[in-house]
């Protein structure tokens, strides 16, 4: 098995919606195709990969550093022995050759691209769901699902969010995360009684602050959010500022969650030991294809269980099918997507949870508007 | 005045020296010009940038983000209402707009080239060097130098090493670092004495170990070469592992250096919160272009010395002629240079001193070539 070409497609996400950190006008993301000499029924077997959103596309650094270093390597340098395709963990070892340690930003999401789109080729040689090539256990796991949405609205903002919460609630999904901490504290609260009126129960309403408060303003909203009964609040301060997050650990009696904007192992490492999270209620959630993908999460799981952590506690960032491939077949606490955004979710949701199906590798081949970036490669 | 077109220029650094980390057969850099409308004996005032070396150029970053950013803004938006000129804080801010916290990596050293070439452009519009922009004090400041190299070399290593550090001395210099860390513990202490052979001095010599050891090996390492009058042991551990920089800086009794691999102001808060470095004696090397640019290092300088540290314990990592600027204006504890290398440095170092000139901008236009990448522009 050799990979004969590794091509990127950068998407335009552009939507009016924004968060208290960003406007999304001008997002975009990756789509990558890693294409096998491999062919089954008259067609090459391709390994696929999507970008994670919000932190932008990756083809530059893509064609600059990481595709020309796959492509120039040899069969030997990445087979997997037993197997025969590719080994997912030498991929990743030969994308990151002369790179410097510390500054995990952009480089993650490229590689993790990378890594992703070598899981997805190994798992389809394989004849396997990705869930299932990751399982350490047997049986079908069913994976709880949480929406992600209520962003700001210019225009009839409550009006938009109440509707948006009853489609998610017929769509299956019982727990609603909607966007906090970007407008003044009062109406924050009217969006916030606004989505629990419409929702059922404790635990149904989190929210995400994307890290833009400082921390005297962050115990302030936390205190003024704390009897409503939330299932956490995320991101309230800098996702770096871990000696605010340890004094807000301290006092809040609401779950915080944070990691999204982690992108690393020493990054989490950091995080778990400095920033003070208790593993008995609050969430860690980087995003698998921003942090170098399964390989670098895999050790970020490592680090997180070694200090006292449940993986249950782990519920990646901004999911689609790769990350619910994790969540399902690590046995992770749970799955994140936005139903009602631009982008395939690519699962179907039942009273809050979605069961993984048997087809081979991650899927984003059998979502319409994906099959249609590469032409006739996926044609 | 108004920025009416930004170009990169992605420079091969090909070289077949090797650190602890990595090699640099594949190694780049990025030269920006930022062409105002203003023109000045028949040609345009353009403000120029060049990158720091190590972590690769960042053309696919600029062309994706940040370039368009500044080019779709209005000249209100980045001018200077007193000088006229673009205000680097304002573009700054421009380049940045919709970047979520956060992730600082490869961002950093992108956005670090457009502030960079703001600054130039500022102040040739001025009629000022960049360090006379800077200095808060009057006078022409004399700037400490130290040479940067001792690379690994396959063949003829001690030989090629005993010659550098004289060749270095020639030029001037009177501080020079070599890598270590890279090689077997003795191979590496017949390097150190070989060096130190050529030296004068207790303080003379600088080892830099690129954070590839693990905690133990760089106690180990800091043991056995504790008695060698040392200037600095730099980057003995990853440079994220705050924790493992803590036990080092309990019990060693040289002084340890790092930075940089830290790219902004948060992780500089973490540095100087979490590792236990001595503001008494280590040395902090964020590196201005990779940091996102001057207007960045100005809040790191705030962070670093409301920790109690002096702005003297800083100097910035893989210096030109911007950090010469910067170090000279702002006064800070030194500059780095690597003599040896490719690139050009472009200041005259007399017994460990440089003193910079009263030419406008940052002078990378002086500079041979520099003055080839841009084609017609520079002519």
């Amino acid at each position: 098995m050799r990979i004969v070409d590794i091509r990127e497609k950068t998407v335009a996400l552009s939507s009016s919606m924004r968060n208290a950190s960003i406007g999304f006008q001008g997002m975009t993301a990756s789509a990558v195709a890693m294409v096998s000499d491999v062919r089954r029924g008259g067609k090459p077997v391709i390994g696929l990969a999507f970008d994670s959103v919000g932190r932008y596309g990756h083809g530059g650094l893509l064609r600059e550093r990481f595709i020309p270093r796959i492509l120039a390597a040899g069969t030997q340098d990445y087979a997997d022995e037993k197997q025969g395709g590719p080994d997912p963990f030498k991929v990743w070892d030969i994308a990151m050759r002369d790179e410097k340690p510390g500054g995990h930003g952009e480089r993650p999401g490229a590689v993790g691209l990378i890594d992703a789109a070598a899981w997805d080729l190994a798992a389809k040689l394989q004849d396997k769901p990705l869930w299932g090539m990751l399982a350490e256990e047997s049986g079908t796991p069913k994976v709880r699902v949480y929406a992600s949405g209520g962003h700001y609205h210019e225009d009839d903002d409550l009006a938009r969010l109440g509707e948006e919460i009853r489609s998610c609630l017929d769509l299956g999904y019982r727990t609603i995360k909607i966007k906090a901490g970007g407008v003044p504290i009062a109406e924050d609260l009217r969006r916030i009684d606004c989505a629990l009126g419409a929702l059922d129960g404790a635990g149904a309403l989190a929210l995400d602050c994307n890290g833009m408060m400082a921390l005297a303003e962050a115990e302030a909203f936390i205190a003024a959010v704390a009897d409503r009964g939330l299932a956490w609040v995320e991101e309230p301060v800098d996702p770096l500022d871990y000696a605010a997050h340890k004094c807000l650990a301290a006092g809040s009696p609401v779950p915080l969650a944070t990691g999204e904007n982690i992108f690393s192992a020493a990054d989490t490492q950091n995080l778990v030991r400095h920033a003070g999270l208790r593993p008995d209620r609050d969430l860690l959630q980087m995003d698998i294809s921003l942090s170098y993908g399964i390989v670098e999460y895999l050790r970020i799981l490592e680090i997180v269980e070694s200090h006292g952590w449940s993986r249950r506690r782990c519920i990646p960032h901004a999911g689609h099918l790769l990350a619910f491939n994790v969540a399902a077949g690590l046995r992770l606490g749970g799955h994140e997507t936005a139903p009602l955004g631009q982008l395939p979710v690519g699962v179907e949701v039942v009273d809050g949870f979605a069961t993984p199906d048997d087809a081979p590798g991650v899927g984003f081949e059998r979502l319409g508007n994906f099959k249609a970036l590469f032409g006739d490669l996926l044609a």
